[in-house]
C-alpha cells in the first residue's frame, strides 16, 4: 500500500507519545499536503534542535549555549534551588510563574529496577552545586519537587540525606486537595495528607 | 523558558492532528532524549517523503515514481475503479483487502463554500481515465466510495452524472448497520437505510 519511505515516516511518527499508528497516518497525510508550510520546516526544526541543544552544564536544562537562560538570569533568586525529575516538570513550574529561583534537573528518579542509581541522576553534581551555593550565598533553600510517587519520594529522601551536611533549608511541595478537585474523587492517601496538614481559617 | 528553536519545534509538532501543545512538549522531550535513534531519523524521513513523493499521474495516490504501485500492478482488475475522496480512504480499503481493482483519489469532496469545485477535484482527469478504461477493457465498473456525508453524496451524484455517457456500471458502497454495531446507538438515517436495503435470510 504505502511505499517504503512513507511507511518509514508513518512508523517513526507513530513512536511519538500521543500518536498511534492510525493518527500517525493522519499526521503524515496532513504533512504531505502542507509540504512547504509544515513538513520541511518540521524536518528542519527537528534537525536544528537535535544538533544545537545540549544539557546546561549547571542544571541539565536544555540549552543552545553552555548555560541555560534560567541559570544565566541574574534577576532570579540565587539562593533558591528547585530539584525536579524532568525538564517537563521545570516547564510546568515555569508556566505557573510561582518560582523565581534556579533549577536542577535530575533526569528521572531513583529506580534500581530500571538501573537508575544516584550516579545516573548526577546527584554528586547536585551536591557540588549546593556546596557552591552555600559558599557564595546565605539563607539557601532547596525545594525537592520530585513526583509524589514512591520512586519520587525515595529520590527526595535520598537527596535530603545527602544534603544534610549543609546548613540549608530543605523543603518539599505540599500535598493536599488540588484546586478545583472534588473530595469524593480524591484518593485516600491525598485526603489523609490534606487532613493532617490542615491549616487554620481566618 | 524554552529557547527559540525548541519553541519552534514544539509549535510545529503541536500543529499535527492528534497532538496538542502539551503532548507536543512531551513528544519534543521524547525526541530530544532519543536524538540518534528517533529525532534525526524522523527529520530525515520527513525530508525524504517531502522531496520524493508526488501524486501518481494516473490516480493521484502518493508515489515515488510516476505511477503508483497499485496502478502499476498488472494483477489487479483493470476494469474496476474505486473513486475515493482521500488517500486515507484508499489505505482503509486496502487494509480491508476486499478490493482488487484500481483507484482514483479525488483529494476531497465538492464543497462550494470551501472553494472546491469539479476542477479542483480533477473530475475531468477522472472522466478521461474512465474513457480510456472503456476503450481498452470490457464490463467496467466504477465504485463511488465517497463519504456518507452530504458533500460526499453530492460528489458521488455529480460524478455519476458526468459518467453517464459511458456504458459502465456505476455503484456505491452499501449503507447499513456496521458489523458489531448496536441498534440503539445507531443514528436514524443509517437505520432507515438499513431497513430499506434489508436482504432476505437463508
Amino acid at each position: 500500500m504505502e511505499e517504503d519511505n512513507l511507511k518509514n515516516l508513518i512508523k517513526r511518527l507513530s513512536k511519538l507519545p500521543g500518536l498511534g499508528p492510525r493518527s500517525a497516518q493522519r499526521a503524515a497525510l496532513f504533512l504531505i499536503k502542507n509540504k512547504e508550510k509544515d513538513m520541511l520546516p518540521l524536518s528542519k526544526a527537528l534537525y536544528d534542535v537535535a544538533h544545537y541543544y545540549k544539557p546546561c552544564v549547571q542544571c541539565n536544562n536544555l540549552t543552545e549555549s553552555d548555560k541555560c537562560s534560567i541559570c544565566d538570569d541574574p534577576r532570579r533568586h540565587q539562593n533558591r534551588l528547585c530539584v525536579v525529575e524532568d525538564i517537563s516538570d521545570l516547564w510546568a513550574i515555569e508556566r505557573s510563574g510561582v518560582f523565581q529561583g534556579k533549577y536542577f534537573v535530575l533526569g528521572g528518579n531513583l529506580n534500581i529496577m530500571d538501573g537508575r542509581g544516584p550516579s545516573e541522576l548526577g546527584i554528586d553534581k547536585l551536591v557540588k552545586y549546593v556546596s557552591l551555593m552555600c559558599d557564595t550565598h546565605t539563607s539557601n533553600e532547596i525545594i525537592l519537587a520530585t513526583s509524589a510517587t514512591v520512586e519520587g519520594q525515595t529520590t527526595a529522601h535520598y537527596i535530603a540525606e545527602r544534603l544534610q551536611e549543609f546548613s540549608i533549608i530543605i523543603s518539599r511541595l505540599a500535598h493536599g486537595v488540588p484546586v478545583g478537585g472534588e473530595l469524593n474523587y480524591l484518593d485516600d492517601g491525598t485526603l489523609a495528607l490534606a487532613m493532617k496538614a490542615r491549616t487554620p481559617v481566618g
